[in-house]
């Protein structure tokens, strides 16, 4: 039974992470025999998107609380991690990665990933732990992991971004695992591609099918 | 292929629609070739909850902006539903049903149910429309229809109150879906019963299946 850390970055896929790649992650992994934890660093939000209207609010939120809403209150500090407990750790997308987990979505190609997601994706990189990364996560992970190859789909400049960050990028279609064999990443496109709620299942259950056999 | 209204009440289980089951039914949704469409109503929610301690906050968030996270910003205002537009209305759970839409977590057996609910409801029901209920939200069925038969499981004190309100409670098990053919009120436990996240989407399927079937 392979356990697998989740780790999220807030809780709606405007200011965190998206939620029906959170929830079909969860899925994969309780359909496939794994078993998760979920974990969100305890640091406020970049800010705060109205959902409705797309439009940044006053409001302040604190990423691992709205987190907590994605597991029914069960979530652990991302800085308690004990990866001794895991065989792999995982992320699902949603902008909150590109906002809360680095500064991607407002730093562009020069941005900085938060300290303690550098040090947990470095720690499982050098265990040879299978990494997974979902829609925008891969982006992170290719700052993270030098010379690592992944996935966001198909959009040429977040492509060109991951390769300026010393990455290489591969393109994929719905539903599709990338899989990086020396470097231990896989990755698939979810929401970086228009899809179906249906295609998103689909890739989680894939990359997860894939890295319990990995 | 068959239209499915998707009524959510927030987003997150302690103080809004539960989001395994609303994702869980989407996804069943769509694997099933069916449409959907998700709808909340525009008012303040009773409370806030923080999720990773359980306790009252206080702020103040908008039931339809809050559920707006649960489909990437797409939803529309209860009150604007066009059920002509619809085969079928669908309530996902979580405490969300019984502190926006009605008021049974705060006010026991004589609750209120909001009258844009209510309406859309009765309207469904005078339809004849399949009406699905999941976790809690057979409670508020239960006010609306009289004499129907809904089940939450096994809860014997919220079984009770379904009686009390004046309609039959059927003890169900993980995964069951409990039929009320001459009203057409579909009902599974989803997490008023002990279960995991696969258990929850075995539950939204077996019922999306049967509504579509019906």
């Amino acid at each position: 039974m392979k356990r697998i850390a989740v780790i999220l970055a807030g809780c709606g896929v405007y200011d965190g992470s998206e939620i029906h790649e959170t929830v079909c992650t969860l899925l994969a992994i309780s359909r496939n025999n794994g078993t998760y934890k979920v974990f969100a660093p305890n640091i406020n939000q970049y800010h705060v998107v109205n959902h409705l209207t797309g439009e940044v609010t006053t409001e302040e939120r604190n990423v691992l609380i709205e987190a907590a809403r994605l597991n029914r209150g069960e979530i652990t500090p991302l800085d308690q991690i004990n990866l001794e407990e895991f065989d792999s750790i995982v992320f699902p997308g949603g902008f909150g990665v590109a906002k809360n987990l680095c500064s991607y979505a407002y730093e562009g190609e020069n941005f900085r990933v938060l300290e303690e997601v550098k040090k947990v994706v470095k720690n499982a990189y050098q265990m040879k732990m299978p990494i997974g990364a979902m829609c925008i996560s891969p982006v992170l992970i290719s700052k993270i992991i030098s010379g690592s190859t992944v996935t966001i789909g198909a959009d040429k400049a977040t492509a060109d971004d991951i390769e300026k960050a010393g990455a290489f990028h591969k393109i994929s279609q719905k539903g599709e695992v990338v899989i990086d064999e020396k470097n231990r990443i896989f990755s698939t496109p979810c929401y970086m591609l228009d899809s179906s709620i249906a295609d998103i299942a689909d890739g989680c259950d894939n990359l997860i099918k894939a890295i319990i056999a990995a």
